[in-house]
């Protein structure tokens, strides 16, 4: 049985459309932000970066969207979340993964959580002025290099999947304009008719 | 037959020692970040996203750090440089690897690379003054909470230990204090011995 730690809104969301896909026995458990609930002693134990998502296991808990993803794909190998045979397209996945986590979130989070790497208001005005930029440049990115169609990974659909359309989620609010990224727009429209996306979707 | 675009000073050294460490045959090829070649057209047909490192191998061209380190374990698993045969432990490593690409790079970066996000020269001193704070606090759990000893992931060497090592060697020039982190400090001192960690810096 596992336990995911998610607050709605975040990159939770691809970890838990993960479980669903994978048909996984899980349970979930929302974290308020509004009240600090991340900083709190008692999650602190549970994942001492104060950050969701974060997945008790059985063997003990994981963090990192990227990791868990592909642990979630391994546990699960039936519901052939990833290319587990072949570990040059299992790298191309996590690539993936990893360009999400460390370029395009990170970009995203420019626009709230400016206070992360500055200190002054105007510094984070200035962040969150570029949000729609970078996002921008990211997603066409994405739109040209990397989104085989009509996954992420050509015709199978893996973790890459559920990853993508949770960032996918946050551009309407960082102001860039679906209407470039076709096949980004495609990709999401067909990931919300997944009953395991919906399933996710509902639960939170 | 592998070849592994670097630059000195950046994450890449991480995947050159672990090609070391693997004992795969390997070459290398410099970018010059100084004349922009990065994101000359020939690069950029290497490595559309204008970074480094790229790892050009028979079946295709690899990019982010934490991909192209699970695959050069999982291409050579007599080195073990992986638990491969655990998930929960590849996850861990994952995890690892992921709060330093996603985390700890990126409050780096934040000291020289503050047009990524922000436009006006005061946010870059506002972002630039922030690192020695946040590298700090990343290092600080670190040591804490993630650097088991001797190595990353207890007694046996992994990846982990060779991207942990690449970021340690940014912690003077981000102004951070060594003498607080004494498990970090000896870990940098452990794998500046490995004769494989010996190879890459010299072929750099």
């Amino acid at each position: 049985m596992f336990k995911l730690y998610y607050t709605p809104g975040t990159c939770a969301l691809a970890s838990h459309i993960a479980l669903a896909e994978a048909g996984a026995p899980y349970t979930t458990e929302r974290v308020d932000f509004k009240t600090n609930q991340q900083n709190s002693p008692e999650y602190l134990a549970i994942n001492p970066k104060g950050r969701v998502p974060s997945l008790v296991t059985d063997r003990g808990i994981l963090t990192e969207t990227p990791a868990m993803l592909a642990f979630i794909a391994q546990s699960f190998p039936l519901a052939k979340l990833a290319p587990l045979d072949d570990a040059f397209e299992f790298a191309k996945v996590q690539a993936f993964n990893s360009y999400l986590c460390s370029t395009v979130h990170v970009a995203h989070a420019h626009k709230g959580r400016g206070y992360r790497w500055a200190t002054d208001e105007a510094s984070f005005a200035d962040m969150k002025g570029m949000v729609p930029k970078t996002m921008g440049a990211c997603f066409a990115l994405i739109e040209r290099d990397m989104l085989r169609g009509p996954w992420v990974m050509g015709e199978q659909y893996t973790v890459c999947d559920a990853y993508l359309f949770t960032l996918e989620g946050w551009l309407e609010g960082d102001s860039v304009d679906l209407s470039t990224l076709p096949k980004v727009a495609a990709h999401r429209q067909r990931m919300a008719q997944r009953p395991a996306v919906q399933k996710a979707l509902a639960e939170q």
